[in-house]
């Protein structure tokens, strides 16, 4: 945390006074960010951890409901979900799904009730928002995908089939929702990095 | 542009140097970011800059290039675009792209080119990056809900219509993963804003 700070407390050393002159003019040399500053910007990066942290539940609850109802939904006949390529697709991402929110969840908790991170901060990240934002576009696909399908069967017929599958692709889609939030904010987590 | 570098630069005036005293331990007062480190920092913020105006017009040819493509791809009977949601939704969500990318290209260029800005720093880094990661969540909507229905026909005919809307949904896909890249560097720039 304190070496995250450091980027905008702490000037670079090998900088000497004459080199940044002129873009120090009009201040005094010596002044820091006040305490309430710092202790601001430590409560806000508090919160956007337990943020990302809570999104990415949200998300793999949400996941593991399509996974569920998804892989569930066999009733004999036609109403398989593995006849159809979309509703296998919308399986297999929700399952990814899954497994990512599931191990950045643990990780997480881990990191927040140990207070030690098992990536170096930079890495970790990168990784956060890098995944956020490739599953979050996976889960949008997939629900977007399956949607035409499931709204031309029940033209023709309303049953327990469609409706498993509308819910499966309601819940990918809220997942999807939470993700793109997480992603957000594991993004400007990584902006905020110092010498990216 | 001053102004922004100024958040790294300059301490705000209201902090005693007592306040900050704890977290300014170990280094020099006075000392501030050489002029190569600043120099460095403006070259990277113009590259950004003309980085996300080339991916954006880039994302300008590839909707431009979905949007007709899609839009003049009736042949009669079954082969009329408008005859399928899939496809009517895609046309719509290129056009969208269109207009957006078309708006932000000539908004960016005019910027580049006169020097004068015509919103806030902070509102147009707001207005890039949501305009960005929103039109580029829709075009992979879009382009993926238009797969199957594509493939399905495919296994029945492969002709001039097929082609096309594959052709339409691959331009349209290019054009979400440039809009990707450019919501990645609109991100950067929102989050290094100051006072967010």
């Amino acid at each position: 945390m304190s070496e995250h700070d450091g980027n905008h407390v702490t000037p670079p050393p090998m900088a000497t006074p004459e080199a940044g002159a002129s873009d120090m003019e009009g201040q005094t040399p010596g002044t820091g960010f006040g305490a309430s500053a710092i202790t601001r910007r430590w409560r806000r990066e508090d919160l956007l951890k337990r943020g990302g942290l809570g999104l990415r539940a949200i998300a793999l609850l949400f996941s593991l409901l399509a996974f569920i109802i998804m892989a569930s939904n066999k009733h004999g006949d036609w109403m398989d979900f593995d006849k159809y390529e979309e509703y296998r697709y919308l399986l297999a991402i929700a399952i990814l799904s899954t497994l990512y929110t599931g191990v950045q969840t643990l990780r997480h908790v881990h990191e927040l009730s140990t207070g030690k991170s098992m990536l170096q901060q930079r890495t970790s990240a990168l990784v956060d928002f890098v995944g956020d934002q490739i599953i979050a576009y996976l889960l949008i696909s997939a629900s977007s995908t399956a949607i035409p399908l499931t709204n031309r069967m029940r033209r023709g017929a309303d049953n327990i089939f469609t409706d498993s599958s509308s819910a499966a692709i309601g819940m990918a889609f809220l997942g999807f929702f939470s993700l793109a939030l997480a992603a957000l904010i594991s993004g400007h987590k990584l902006s905020t990095q110092p010498y990216l």
